[in-house]
């Protein structure tokens, strides 16, 4: 089908679900959890299918991701039942306010509209995504990677077979392309595509960054940093820096620089540890801003912290940094300073995500400085309107004086 | 000075102001109040400059937007006092969080960072935008029109030395530009500017939408309707019409399309009340998606409340449409569906506005479905950061089932 009859219709979809009852977006998803688990068989065949003709293709990590087996499917199916629980995002009032007698404003949360969803590997996004977009009463077309063609196209297929039972729920919300001039495509699709959120690796995130104008949500790079204090605590420090990475390398919150202060007396002793950790230490990286993803780390001696605040403002992603200290008014500063979306003491980089937070389920990590940043959860996937109800009133009665606003919140 | 080392300034400057206390913002403020008031003259006398170059070739309209007086200046001063009032908008806590124990997340707003303004000949922006960016901790880069290039010079110098008497203010957060290829080179400058905001024509807004990366914030077009529903007061329908039409036609939040249901009985007499107040009504335009900016006014009969619905998602801009009916539910209905920034039952749409809403002052009116929607203030111009305070907490104990999160909302 064409793309922009696709898009059309799930601009159609969107405004169709953006008042439906959080009731109605419930059943759905329990529709959806519990045909998911009926239909198992079908979507590990699919599955297979992919395996097979990608086994040679793929490096490991990428197979494995790709990979669906009885404990992912059942990690996706209770993920879509935890986002039953979740508070209905949208219909939220954010501000009710008086503005004259008989004249009152609402600020009201509600949907963005369609979410254009690019994805590799991971066929689990769309069992993640598709939830997420019905409980916050967004349309999305989803773009997975080839490689995951097969299971792609049965998970969305067994998703809107499920959908169809559901009395009073709208056509069309979930749908799915699979070409590459789809892509190019869904990046111009400004008049119906409303956020694009891009799922994989950092070169997929810059491609779509730098090719289309429609907002991106997510991060490209993960470059965190933490700094070890003068006064930091050498067990602490130690327990921090392995944590952050070594648990697993390859997150976008994994740590890949490390800035120490030249007065912390025990920086050998430190080094010493973390290369005891299976930690490659990196003296004079090329480039600071590199994101290693692995056991790399690359580290500095800083005069002051507020050199190390520098360094961070210039080679960082915004993602998530740490400063590991026992001088709060330190602390302080360091968390006012560094322009991150995650600005942490004395505490593992790698708690950056949506769980952890308690968001429930998140969308991904955004280092945009608009919208939502950090882990976003379903709040990130709302915007609001203003609802103003009155009786008649008009504004030239504001602007000859025979009225004044009275402005008081409700 | 080369456009990159200015907004590379911009940015330092940025950084420098986010932690500012309130209390030296206002004072700053205040400064630049007084400085306005006692350099009133030099401002004159280059606006003066600015008129006599400007009068063979700018319209009325345009040379009364250029022009300053005694009344623009003093709305201009009071404007910054007024902003002086305004609620910080940086550092609130906007949640609070305990993962676990002595493992503390906050949710605190700061600023979004670089602004880029592009504006058109009113030099009151200039006051008005440097005022909000310096309330809310953003720095701004300033590009407004060369038929303004004195006046604006002038003002912007009285701001900059009023700052400069300000202790521990930092330099470069009010910088600004002149020439064409900067505006070029702002739209291309992601790594430094943050957020562009352009002041202007709709040929203005569509021009920077079209050409840069960067998030803009704003509208092109303010294609705003009045539904009359079937049970619609007269009256109340004809003076909210003819208020949202020729109390000011060339504002964005004018209505520029009428739709009437097919059974509202006075239908005629309606339309000839409109003639009568001195609307031109076409019924049958080219282009239903059309910013008339006078008192031409596009009407249509509708057969039902969901054709109005559905003409204004697909015609309208976003920004503001009403609903006139004493009929409830097909008002909540309308304002439920139509997906506008602003949905209105029985009030003008004239009051879509910043002032109006009660914000103090506004950046702009944003159809945007990130970010800020609406009228935007002073919010608008701020993002968050999520602080995570702990005592050597590792994300490898929850993983592994040695500690379980709490996440308890304090």
């Amino acid at each position: 089908m064409d793309f922009e009859l696709i898009a059309k219709r799930a601009k159609q979809a969107s405004l169709e679900i953006a008042d439906l009852t959080v009731d109605i977006k419930n059943v759905a998803l329990l529709q959806i959890a519990k045909d998911l688990e009926n239909n198992y068989k079908s979507i590990i065949d699919a599955n297979r299918l992919d395996l097979e003709s990608a086994k040679e293709n793929l490096s490991d990590s990428v197979f494995n991701r790709l990979k669906l087996d009885e404990n992912k499917m059942r990690d996706i199916i209770q993920g879509i039942k935890d986002v039953v629980k979740l508070e209905n995002p949208v219909g939220k009032i954010l501000l009710k306010r008086q503005l004259d007698d008989g004249l009152i404003l609402y600020k009201e949360s509600c949907p963005i509209g369609v979410l254009g969803i690019i994805f590799e590997a991971r066929p689990d996004v769309i069992a993640q995504i598709s939830s997420l977009a019905i409980k916050s009463s967004n349309a999305v077309i989803l773009k997975g990677g080839k490689e995951a063609v097969n299971t792609n196209k049965e998970m969305l297929s067994v998703i809107n077979s499920a959908l169809l039972k559901v009395k009073d729920f709208p056509k069309n919300v979930i749908s799915q392309v699979f070409s590459h001039e789809d892509v190019a495509k869904m990046l111009e699709c400004d008049k119906y595509i409303d956020l694009i959120i891009p799922r994989g690796s950092n070169k997929l995130v810059k491609y779509i960054k730098e090719n289309t104008k429609i907002p991106v949500l997510g991060h490209a790079d993960g470059i965190c940093h933490i700094f070890v204090d003068k006064s930091a605590d050498f067990d602490m420090a130690k327990k921090i820096i392995i944590d952050s990475k070594t648990q697993y390398p390859s997150a976008c919150n994994s740590v890949e620089t490390l800035l120490i202060h030249k007065d912390f007396n025990k920086k050998e002793e430190l080094l010493n540890e973390l290369k005891n950790a299976g930690i490659e230490l990196i003296s004079t990286p090329d480039n600071w801003a590199f994101e290693y993803g692995c056991k790399m780390l690359a580290y500095k001696v800083t005069d002051t912290p507020e050199d190390a605040i520098n360094h961070i403002n210039t080679y960082g992603s915004g993602h998530t940094d740490c400063i590991i200290t026992e001088n709060d008014t330190n602390a302080k500063t360091f968390m006012q300073k560094v322009d991150s979306a995650g600005v942490y003491q004395n505490v593992s980089t790698r708690f950056a995500d949506g769980f952890r937070y308690g968001f429930g389920a998140e969308v991904g990590i955004s280092t945009n400085k608009t919208h939502a940043r950090g882990p976003v959860g379903l709040n990130g996937l709302t915007i609001y309107k203003y609802k103003l109800i009155g009786n008649g009133q008009i504004v030239k009665d504001y602007v000859d004086g025979t009225k004044t606003f009275k402005h008081k919140d409700l």
